[in-house]
């Protein structure tokens, strides 16, 4: 590439970045104050069969589509990933990120810790970055102040919480997301994303 | 680690980052800039047998030492890596660089090609950055700018530099140093470091 005098090293692959980790550990409000920064990023809008919750706008935070819907786009093999989160679909429409590539843009994408195993298989050269909480006692309070759970549905999330902590090892990247550091969490991301740019031999995403 | 409720993800293992590329590309002034920055990493002092430059200082920029001094400290193997530069000698202080790490310090250091190299058989765990320029016009027109050079000497600083570009291939990171957008260099810098501390698996250096 050194070779190559009309190579603008400013202008690399765009890729596809991976935010997921446990429930709990913030996923949700580090992809928010990603998009309130105005990073330049393609985010990534989720299809999903779950009820919206009261703050949440279709289109925006996610696609809310009926049960029969997501059964179209399964079939019309539309999603790059889905799967079955406490009960309800999630899915990544692929469409939507093949644009975004095209068009240069790095793409984001928040995801549950199951579906970041799939999406490694489809696309290995993905960077994976894993969100925790500084400890489980923090990720437990978290979830409890959702209050958006029964408490069999809380009892069912802080276990499987607890057995995804340990996927870990499948990510490339880990950062802990604490409550009062925020920001600091976002300019982790962006830091990686800034330096995957700068790899000698960059990642390559052929979706 | 995740286990472990003590393992603080904030105070990683110190890094070893090697600052390399051809000459005139601005490895000194980027360094330089670095220091001004205040940032916190461990800057290695490399000894050299070459005569000091005017603004240069002893034990600042390089330590200058006779062609005794430095065969003695080949032979006493306190050099992480040497080599001659231009029919001078350059090496690493051994001691030096243990030092900064075992306080926990990252340690940058300033490495032409050919001792880059050598540092990575060394010690694979190091990562490697490799300094370029957006063309190589740009790097003659720094190499004529020093004017510390005769014509033959600025000749074989040219040829040199040219078959250097060459060896990206061996390093981790690749920047783009234009003449005007040193901090932004350094900034790229930055974020390699920062996202290297976040890496899963998380490289360990053991001189």
């Amino acid at each position: 590439m050194i070779a190559d005098p009309d190579f603008d090293i400013f202008h690399p692959e765009p890729l596809l970045i991976v935010i997921s980790g446990p429930s709990g550990v913030g996923k949700d409000t580090v992809l928010q104050r990603m998009k309130e920064r105005g990073l330049p990023f393609h985010f990534v809008v989720t299809a999903t069969t779950r009820p919206k919750r009261p703050k949440e706008v279709n289109g925006v935070d996610y696609f809310f589509v009926s049960s029969d819907e997501f059964a179209r786009m399964i079939e019309a093999d539309e999603l790059l990933e889905h799967a079955i989160v406490y009960n309800d679909y999630k899915g990544i429409p692929k469409q939507q990120v093949r644009d975004a590539l095209a068009s240069g843009k790095d793409v984001v994408m928040r995801i549950d810790v199951q579906g970041a195993g799939t999406i490694r298989k489809l696309e290995p050269e993905a960077v994976l970055v894993f969100l925790t909480t500084r400890n489980e006692e923090e990720m437990v309070n978290r979830l409890r102040a959702r209050k958006t759970e029964t408490p069999e549905g809380l009892n069912l999330r802080i276990a499987t919480a607890r057995q995804e902590l340990k996927r870990v090892d499948d990510f490339d990247y880990v950062v802990v997301n604490s409550d009062f550091l925020l920001d600091e969490t976002v300019d982790t991301i962006r830091a990686i994303i800034h330096a995957e740019h700068h790899r000698v031999h960059p990642r390559k995403v052929s979706l």
